[in-house]
């Protein structure tokens, strides 16, 4: 399993690549909640998410030969954009295959990062399948979004960062999908804050990893209805096993306090900060009640979300 | 005249109070405009502006007797709610006097800084004849939002700062209303390098600044019809006179050219800032070819921005 030197040698790959994403508090925020908050901002991270910290910790400990064949993902998220840019780096060629519905300003943003993009279907099944096709012919080394122990511990990389920066913490909240995050973010937690609680906090209408929690199974998420667009996969078996492991608990959170959470984020501190990025925040307004006093660490994960609607209308 | 001396002063007597803003950097923006661009995030100042470090001087130079008569501003900008919050930290009454068609959101902000809102028409005359009658009944000090050397004194911090930061800068940005922001700025940039040219920006749509300094008069602004609506205001003399001496030149830009590099900075940059704040960047990306690997500041004045119609959508 992964542990805390894991997350050591994790930050040391990615430390000249990836950025040390700024800590950032508001009294505003602290007065309303009542104990001292340090929010880690990884939506100012390369390509907008934490996740550009995984894709370059796992891209670049592929062997020589790996790195030859080039690399492949099916993602209409985050993931691409951190895995077309890892690889461009490394000088590595990467393919993403996204839905054929997908947003142009995420094709585009993934084409300007180097990597070609083929399209699919609009379902997961039609994703799965032109990228195994594709690696069939090419011989592509597959690079998965959160099941794989290389990004667990570059995700844990934040929150590493955020403990060195703001020291004792009590409480560390952390979006949950399909577990990535939660799960880097727990065992750097438990290594270097032995006494610091790991809350993971999951939309209400995707709640499948609490479940899952709860039953020691791993649930499917099915037809998750959220605006927390990041946070609708499930559980793999690798973060399941660290998340049942090191996590304290899980809570959920409904859309309307998603959105709040959102909002106090864009309209108090100035963040740009997409649904699932705000996520962790709804939790800890959630659990405000038990948090007297104490100093709270919450990972705002990224900040991609589409604003072309809302510039169009602006003149 | 104010001196950079005067800047230093201002920054003892602030720097309790007033946050020291993070500096950022876009590898994607210095990309584009072939620069360095350092940006000093005033839209993480207190209210969200840099208003703030103005009020906040001018409000604890006041004599005892100036303290207990309390203050008065019309406004319903950001100024209104920079010196609630200033007279509030230093136990003086404050009374702001706002269009009774201002936005709920703006007029409980003010009062949550404890100050007491008076009500007048939607015109300035009517703001104006407000507060002098009230003025007149209660002796309270006025408090300009720009044209007042203790106010420039306190806005020239923000540049004071970024410059300590990022050192030697071949350019400074600021946008241009009233002028306290670009006046503060242009002597603190000359007091620390010497040889950095500073540039005022403006909306092509309230040009009133443009026309001024080229002709040196003061125009009026004559039915301003810009989306930076903290840029609609005139000179003053105290702002126009600095401005003459310090300021190298001052550009307009359209309103697409605003909201372009709005988008920039909150897509690219994940930073939410208002119309005004952005009208800086506009002018660099509109100077870009003469600016080839120059070190270049850029003062983001402000991030307050009604965003209730986006989040209203949202769900």
């Amino acid at each position: 399993m992964v542990d805390i030197q894991d997350i050591y040698d994790a930050h040391t790959r990615i430390r000249d690549y990836a950025l040390w994403t700024p800590v950032m508090t508001s009294s505003t925020i602290d007065k309303m909640v009542n104990c001292q908050v340090f929010f880690k901002c990884e939506n100012f991270q390369r390509v907008g998410a934490f996740k550009f910290r995984g894709a370059f910790n796992t891209v670049s400990q592929l062997t020589k030969e790996e790195r030859e064949r080039g690399v492949i993902a099916h993602s209409s998220g985050n993931h691409a954009q951190a895995l077309a840019l890892a690889a461009s780096i490394l000088g590595i060629k990467a393919t993403i295959v996204m839905p054929k519905n997908s947003p142009m300003v995420k094709v585009n943003a993934t084409r300007g990062y180097g990597a070609e993009v083929v399209f699919c279907e609009n379902s997961t099944e039609s994703r799965v399948q032109v990228a195994n096709e594709l690696i069939k012919e090419h011989n592509y080394v597959l690079i998965h979004p959160y099941n794989d122990e290389r990004i667990v511990a570059g995700a844990g990389t934040a929150a590493l960062e955020l403990i060195e920066e703001a020291e004792e913490l009590d409480y560390v909240f952390a979006p949950v999908g399909g577990g990535g995050l939660l799960s880097g973010t727990s065992i750097a937690t438990k290594g270097l804050c032995p006494d610091a609680s790991v809350i993971g906090v999951e939309p209400k209408n995707a709640d499948d990893a609490f479940r899952s929690f709860r039953d020691g199974v791993i649930y499917p998420s099915v037809k998750p209805n959220t605006i927390a667009d990041g946070l609708r996969t499930q559980l793999g078996d690798i973060t399941f096993r660290i998340i049942r492991e090191y996590v304290d608990s899980i809570v959920t959170v409904s859309e309307k306090e998603i959105v709040d959470a959102m909002r106090l984020l864009w309209e108090r501190m100035k963040l740009v900060v997409e649904p699932s990025g705000a996520v962790s925040l709804a939790g800890l307004l959630k659990m405000n009640d038990k948090l007297n006093d104490r100093r709270v660490g919450v990972i705002i994960s990224g900040g991609n979300i589409d604003l072309t609607g809302f510039f169009s209308k602006l003149l």
